[in-house]
């Protein structure tokens, strides 16, 4: 085919496959995705967004997470701005990452300081080292298919990786008390840590929230071991609570894992703690070239401070709901057996007898047909932005997908 | 002491230790810096930096590196906001991304392919993996005392890492090819490749060129083992070549870590390799939440076609010289003994007969009063912004600092 024939984005690809091993990398990759989904996007604006063929879209990936408040959110923009025409990247930090520090720690009850770096990874491996450094032992325990990065000692693909990069990680099953006490025994008198996503949110899998009893028990655990109970916050942090994902079961880590959502889409992660862990925290080395910068942290400024007066979790929740319920009466109507999990601002739809996900690609690619961007196999993110008539004018959509799927 | 008699810097200080462990961690920490050293920024433009108490300095370390043409250049910040009022952070990359992939690839003769990443950590990390992944096998040679990132792995610090994270690292002394041969011969036919900085850039050592047969010894032992030769241009990268460091030298690495000056400070690292390397490249799993955003991808184009068009390397190279050749003279004159290493573009300066460093701290903090930014131990860093006069205003400053030193 000529180049000339081809859209935008199949012309992108063409170039990028000369030029970006695979054409792309990471979860941003689009070849899992079903045919007709983008690889190249143009812009964003609330929840909508514009691939390079210039197709508009109802987003509910919000990039994968971060974009909270929406795109180009006036208030986040603004201080971003301001912040930039000052300095960004200096020889050390702004005032901005004292306030920022200081307002996690106000806002989250676990927290006595805040450390920031760019990436959800940066946080997960900060949160492991200040474990280690706090106990003086080795072996953390992780839940068996979670996802906290994508370095050597935790991504998903181990291609590239050495077995001694994960030779002091032992694994539970989340939820499962039994198989958590079992790994914890395991440790024995070396168990520095317990690292946990705040709800099973793993690929292509039902989500399941915490059982309030496993969560209590991880508590427990940590207390009665003096092991590091670590929350990575990560993926969902700031979309469920505003004052850590498990405040509302009582339970208090000693560190969270911070990033995604934090700045509404500026690149920034952030670890919190409790006092135990500030010492430690204090004398090991880590550290990156942008990690002070400030115009991240004068977003999350503005980012928290909106999420917090708009009551952003609730709204994020009721609109999640919205689509979840409209959802469930398309499929009852269609007559087709879905599965929605998760919390509703954080959605994961699975259809029954769809071992291969032929179904839900299906179904997906349908409603992106329609200019609404699902994802068949992986949690979905609400943000603040999407508005009732957002909602219902994705469940035009969603109604045509499950139609077209009964044909 | 009142808060109210205090500097706004030392009043952020006691803010931020607080809710900060240490009040500040990493390189960016000031503590280590003599009495004076502001720990907060307010502002940049240019090669001027003001601190939170208002002063202003001819900077000189360049926010460690990554301020390459100075802060707040048009035509960095005019592409970065072009590209922000469309969109940053989006579901997958923009057309940024490929354009500068391409762009990349056009420049560096050793590169095939680009892949992008936050941190200098990050592309130094995903080079190793890329070598394990294609060669099948685990060691990884690197220099006694380099600088390679600060994750568990590669720390300077190690405090919380485990000696598994190192299983498979084996160490050679820069510039010694002897050294070089008998830990390639450790690793036997486990080795995987050879990370190697541009050149030694330890921390409070003088600095040293790569002896060109090091080099060229580097290459030909990868060639004959199979193994990947790695070339980490975080810190160097565009200050002495457009091409890559070592293309000077007739020496091509196999893969290149980049970050810190790609973007002019906006947070951006990345990946380039030869084509051998492109399928685990391609099957490796590396991503991170901000990886693709496209403001920082905007910023790069910019600050490569300004450094390229106004021969940015060569000039630096040439106000570091002024820098270096005024700084000689004044030592002469004044009868001290001092060491000026590394490339003039990234110039080291260090005392004679001065183990504690308590001349070198002396001297800087004298022409810190002065409204001139040094580093005592560290290099330093300069950028096409510095000027003629700049140069000459911040010699009229270190002439008083080795006045006030004799005193």
């Amino acid at each position: 085919m000529n180049v000339l024939d081809q859209t935008p984005d199949a012309a992108l690809r063409a170039r990028a496959r000369r030029v970006i091993p695979g054409g792309m990398y990471g979860h941003m990759r689009s070849e899992g995705l079903p045919a007709g989904y983008p690889q190249f996007f143009a812009r964003g604006e609330g929840c909508h967004l514009w691939d390079v063929n210039g197709r508009r879209y109802i987003d509910f990936m919000c990039s994968w997470g971060p974009i909270i408040l929406g795109h180009q959110h006036p208030e986040v923009t603004e201080a971003a701005l301001r912040q930039a025409a000052l300095g960004d990247c200096l020889n050390g930090p702004s005032e901005r990452m004292v306030e920022l520090a200081e307002r996690l720690v106000a806002l989250l009850p676990h927290a006595d300081w805040a450390m920031f770096a760019k990436n959800g990874t940066d946080a997960t491996t900060t949160c492991v080292t200040i474990a280690r450094a706090t106990t003086g032992r080795r072996k953390i325990l992780v839940a068996k298919g979670a996802y906290h990065g994508a370095i050597p000692w935790c991504t998903p693909h181990p291609l590239g990786v050495t077995s001694e990069d994960r030779a002091h990680l032992l694994y539970f099953t989340f939820n499962d008390i039994a198989s958590l006490e079992t790994a914890a025994d395991q440790a024995g008198g070396d168990l520095a840590g317990i690292l946990v996503s705040a709800f099973r949110h793993d690929y292509a899998q039902d989500q399941h929230l915490p059982d309030p009893a496993f969560a209590r028990r991880l508590r427990e655990l940590c207390d009665a071991t003096g092991a590091t109970l670590i929350l990575d916050d990560v993926r969902a942090g700031f979309r469920l609570s505003m004052r850590g994902s498990w405040d509302s079961l009582g339970v208090q880590p000693d560190l969270s894992a911070w990033s995604k959502a934090i700045a509404n889409g500026y690149a920034l992660a952030a670890v919190t703690g409790n006092d135990h862990f500030r010492d430690a925290a204090s004398r090991i080395y880590v550290t990156g070239s942008f990690w002070t910068s400030a115009v991240a942290m004068a977003a999350a400024l503005a980012t928290l401070d909106c999420l917090e007066r708009e009551n952003g979790p609730e709204r994020m929740r009721a609109m999640g709901q919205r689509l979840r319920d409209g959802i469930a009466a398309q499929a009852k109507v269609a007559g087709i057996g879905i599965r929605q999990s998760g919390p509703p601002q954080m959605p994961t739809i699975l259809f029954d007898d769809d071992a291969t996900f032929a179904k839900g690609e299906r179904f997906c690619a349908e409603a992106l047909k329609r200019g609404v961007y699902l994802h068949p196999k992986h949690n979905m993110f609400l943000s603040a932005a999407h508005t009732e008539a957002d909602i219902d004018e994705a469940l035009v959509a969603t109604q045509q997908a499950f139609a077209a799927l009964r044909t």
